[in-house]
Parts: structure tokens; sequence; C-alpha cells
């Protein structure tokens, strides 16, 4: 079996077993058996219980990325484009639980290296909804654009948002709503609020 | 002193040095030292390093949900609540940004205990945000109340955003948002979506 087949093997087996035992409890005995391999492979092909996790939390991170940004048409609107992408994340968090738990819980819970690289994924989905909420604006029939630094904080509630909300749907163990209610959810949300910054109409308080 | 005084002073201390070097790296010696104590005292009193940390959550925790609480009048109408719970939301985290890393950071990084903890806490915002959204929808003019578990999406979801954006504006060096632009950012996104939810306007995909 040639090598790369044999390592996505132990990937696959190694973020099933990270995502339901916890990084600390995770043996790389139960890791191995599950790929169906033997241990000493499983230590030449990915060296240590530390770099066989970076390397689950790596390609889990960049999975989610791609699936967000095939499920987008960079030419269509931007109300589209939101949809599109909310339910490109929903569907692959939803469609990859044990790895959506690696990032969103155990990448999170046990220190920097992970955590960093967790943050930097993070920052990847931020930027698409930044420019995606900034280019929005640009069209809007508002003359006065968001500032740079409104259009990263919105996005990054948007990312914060949406990352709460798969983290929920995931845990739930009766009626968990599927992909495309959760991006429903979500764009009932966010998207009459993001049309109105976007078009110059702000929310103010009500005069008391 | 009274003892009261002293864990008061140990445990500003504890977040202080927690938020900034992290738990792991903290060090008992510089605690004491800047709580002006000795490190027999603080291990009299507060036990060990985990237990001390774990007073800390507690503590910055419960100040959290007591700053959120206070700032809402129950009797004022759900718009009126959700800006006033937000603006003390933001303005606890940004006047105690230690003790927000502590919750945010420190305790979700460090494994099972303290990450239970921080989800008990995420729990009751989340229980109260459930509630308004809950109560708005059943006093909306629409004649379908929104699902229980759609509200406890919403919530998730708002609660997800809230948190993200302190996060990321604390993080800011240069020109951080003050409390009320970012509750204001958070009414913006937010609640024209929710007060077209609570009346039945429903957010669709447009026709391909």
């Amino acid at each position: 079996m040639p090598r790369e087949v044999r390592e996505r093997q132990m990937l696959d087996a190694a973020v099933q077993v990270f995502a339901r035992r916890g990084y600390r409890p995770a043996s790389m005995d139960e890791i191995a058996e599950l790929a169906g391999a033997s241990k000493p492979l499983v230590y030449l092909y990915l060296n240590s219980k530390e770099e066989l996790f970076s390397a689950c939390v790596r390609r889990e991170a960049d999975a989610l990325v791609r699936a967000v940004r095939d499920a987008v048409d960079p030419d269509s609107p931007a109300e589209r484009r939101l949809w599109d992408g909310l339910r490109g994340f929903f569907a692959h968090t939803a469609a990859h639980p044990d790895g959506w738990a690696v990032l969103h819980c155990q990448a999170r819970t046990h220190g920097e290296p992970f955590a960093l690289e967790v943050a930097a994924v993070r920052q990847k989905l931020v930027d698409i909804v930044t420019h995606l909420i900034a280019e929005t604006a640009a069209e809007g029939s508002c003359g006065a654009p968001l500032a740079g630094h409104e259009a990263s904080g919105l996005a990054n509630a948007l990312v914060g948002a949406a990352e709460a909300l798969a983290g929920w749907s995931n845990a739930r163990t009766d009626e968990a709503p599927s992909a495309t209610e959760r991006a429903r959810t979500l764009m009932n949300f966010a998207w009459a609020g993001l049309e109105n910054l976007t078009n110059g109409r702000r929310w103010a308080p009500a005069r008391p």
C-alpha cells in the first residue's frame, strides 16, 4: 500500500480517536489498531503523538477552509456568496463532526502550538468574510463605506456565531438541525443587519 | 488584614498573572509577590495552583454573568434589553481584559475541569438570551412562534458573536473600539434579523 494511502488511514483513525477520547487520553495503540497498522509504523510515518495531532489539525483546517472556498462562486452577488459559504461551512462541519471537534474543542483546549494553528484557520475564514462584507459595502447604495476595522469586527462576529452554532448543533443528540437549516438560521440572524449596514442604514437606540 | 481581603488580593494578582503569562508558565512566586503575600500564605488560603486557577475562573465568570444581569431592566422592551445586556457584556469585558482572557483563552485551553466551568457560564449567558428571544417572539406580531430549539440556536449564535467580538476588540492594540461601539456593532449585525424573525419575516434565498 502506498505511503500516502497508509498515512491517510492513520490520520482518519487519529481524528476519530482524538475527537472522541480527547487529546491526552487518546492512545497510540487505539489509533494504530483502528488504522489497521502497527504502532511502530505509525511512529515511523508520523513521529510522535504531538506531531500526529498537529497533522490532524492542519488537515482538518485545510479541508474546512477549502470547503468554504469551493462552495462560493466569486462572481455571484454578496447575499448569495454568504448563503453559499455558510452552507459550505455547515455542510462540512456536519459531515465531519470528528474533524470539527478536533479543531473547535480539542485543539483549542491543549495549549499553545495547537491553539495558534486553529487561530490561523479562523483568521482565514474571517478574511474571507471581511472581504465579502467590505465588497458588499462598496457596492452598496450608501455614500459612506464601512471603515476597515468595522468590516473586520463584523466578520469576527459572524465567524464566532457560525462556530458557536456548529458546536451547538453537532452536540445535539435529538433533532440536530440540517446544514441548510443551520445556514438559514444564520442568514435570518445576520443578513438583514448586514444588508442594512452596507446600505448605510444603521441601528440606533430609541430615544429614552 | 481580614482573610477575605487577603484572598481578594491574591485572586486579583492571580488573574493578572494567569492572563498575561498563561496557566502553565504562571509562577506562584510571581502571584505571591504581586499580591504582597508570602507563598506559603497563598498555598494556605488557596491550596494549589490548580485550585487558585479554578477560583479565578469562578470569580470572573460570576462577575461577568452579574454584570450582564445587572445591566438589564427586566421590564424594558426586548430591543432595549438586548442593547443594555450587550453594553453590560462589552463594558465588563473591556474593563476586565485580564478576567476575560482567563475565561475566554486560558480556561478553555487547559483541559477538562476548567473548560467545563467556562461552558457552564456560557450556558448561563445563552439562557438569558434564549429567554429574551423566545419572549420577544411571543410578544411579536407573528402567528407562528419560534420553535424552542430555534431560539436556542439563535442565542448560541449571538453569544458566539459577542465572545468573538470581545476577544477581537481586546486584542487590538490600535484604536480598540469602545464598549458602546462594540455593542452597537452587534446590534447593527443582529437586531434587524431578530426583529424580522420574531415578527414572522424570514429570510429566504432568491430563486435562481
